[in-house]
């Protein structure tokens, strides 16, 4: 298997090298400033890195890596104009930067672009692979629909908010990965081991996002600490905190607090409930259950030690 | 060749008989509501009145038909955010009776399941398809920047905005022909020679368009007459009018009239131009070009009827 730095580099080569047609600038220049923003590109190097364990060449895998990471910017572009975001790493959104019907129009764009890129995988697994990312574009949609459902709730399960973030989060992952299994051509029990590790990989990743969220280190996460309790956004953590306090937390969620007054007295719920451990916990399963979904698969050693390092990693990770 | 009711009357089965998901109502309902809400359907019947011209059974044809039809009220719910539209064939657009998240997800949502639809067309030419379907979808998204570029210019001319419509409107038209030919399996000159047609059937449909908002019989069009004036739209006959009586026009455009003053005093620049004339040559003149586009192909005479027929309907349609 190819190492991750080479991995990493030829995400990074192939994003750059996209070219664009000049005209009309208005719809083409923010995709390309949507492109170049960067992100981690866990997802191309997912599809690069699994077709590369299976022994195969990265060059068939890689318009399935862009479609895939085309398509999660595109995500990125139209939730942000959802949420009224003003930054998106570091830089001002495109609604910002344009306007909302531009970043509608590109994000319109990039769904098409990154079809094209599915569409332009190898003959003989173009269809699965078609099928696969429509598919998966469809559940992502319905997580995000969930999602915007659940602000307006206060009566979520944990197991809704998980079947939520599978749906908007984690399938992409998982179909990053078994996109790589399949242009491979690898057995269908080997396709779903990748798909369930990139699933998994996926919930941890969500998790460990939200946990950062209230505790990181500010230092290292890049973004204000307690954002998600200032606007009550339903992570795990305050919906488990719902489910065993519930009048305490709607009446703190409830009272006109200034905003570190409201992380505060939600945070002194949260650690009674111990959910600071508790949580990464579950990351800590869900990380482990990635690992195990591909316990049965042959993999050399350093192909192995590349998803574990990952699995493991999404545990720690502090940004 | 099949008659044009019975396949008017698939078409309209088929759509109707799309099935949704009930869960997340907020993603689904939005686009079974814009799906139901009708529109002449002209797109998916001239995709399976081209399979059935060249001799083969439409069923072939329903899901390039249906990916078209799709396509087409995605492009339509975008627009109507974009355009903050409050009505679309006598309805509550989707923002107006959900909201522009749901709107905008929906659309989302409708693209990928176009796609999908595209992506079920015959193995052996679905690659095809799909490359056609998604290069007129990048067309049709440049056309719709391009008209959002205009709004704001006064110095286009006639050639740019014949540009514009064959991008938005007529490449969509032409591509729902050519997908009959292409899952029919016929040879490329047919498949051209049938998205030309299309093509010019659309310039034909858009002028007509442009000519009633202005011409049309009050009682008939359905719409308040005089509209795209009232908003200064760039259509051919404001564009003509610019670039022929350039001061005179854009000091009435700057004047703060009531509508009706405004009405009048363009239409009175119009009339003196000879402009209701013009235009309606020009349509005459693309009608005429599409069903040239077909005399080299050997068609049956209730095709060939069929076609013509329908090119000399957009020179005189009245809603």
């Amino acid at each position: 298997m190819l190492s991750p730095d080479i991995i990493s580099d030829r995400v990074a080569e192939a994003v750059a090298s996209i070219s664009y047609p000049a005209q009309p600038a208005g719809l083409y220049e923010p995709i390309a400033y949507t492109l170049e923003s960067g992100g981690k590109r866990l997802r191309p190097q997912l599809t690069l890195a699994v077709c590369s364990a299976l022994g195969k060449d990265i060059d068939i895998a890689m318009n399935a890596a862009l479609g895939v990471e085309v398509f999660h910017n595109f995500t990125l572009l139209h939730d942000d104009v959802m949420d009224a975001a003003d930054m998106r790493r570091g830089r001002p959104t495109v609604q910002i930067r344009w306007n909302d019907n531009s970043a509608i129009l590109s994000g319109d764009a990039m769904l098409t672009m990154a079809t094209s890129y599915i569409a332009k995988t190898p003959a003989a697994v173009m269809p699965e692979a078609m099928k696969l990312f429509n598919r998966t574009a469809m559940e992502v949609y319905e997580g995000q629909q969930y999602d915007m459902d659940f602000e307006n709730r206060t009566d979520v399960t944990v197991g809704q908010y998980m079947e939520m973030i599978r749906l908007k989060t984690s399938v992409l992952i998982g179909c990053a990965c078994r996109l790589g299994a399949v242009v491979a051509e690898a057995p269908d029990d080997v396709a779903q081991a990748f798909y369930d590790y990139g699933v998994n990989l996926g919930l941890a990743f969500q998790l460990r996002d939200d946990w950062l969220d209230t505790y990181g280190d500010p230092l290292v996460f890049g973004k204000q600490i307690g954002g998600d309790i200032i606007n009550a956004k339903k992570t795990w953590l305050l919906i488990t905190a719902i489910s065993e306090c519930r009048t305490e937390l709607l009446d703190i969620l409830a009272e006109d607090l200034e905003p570190q007054e409201r992380i505060n007295q939600v945070r002194a719920v949260y650690d009674r409930l111990n959910l600071k451990d508790r949580c990464h916990d579950l990351i800590v399963r869900y990380a482990d259950m990635a690992v195990r979904s591909l316990e049965n698969i042959s993999l050399g050693n350093d192909a192995r030690d590349y998803f574990v390092n990952l699995a493991e990693r999404s545990i720690d990770r502090n940004y």
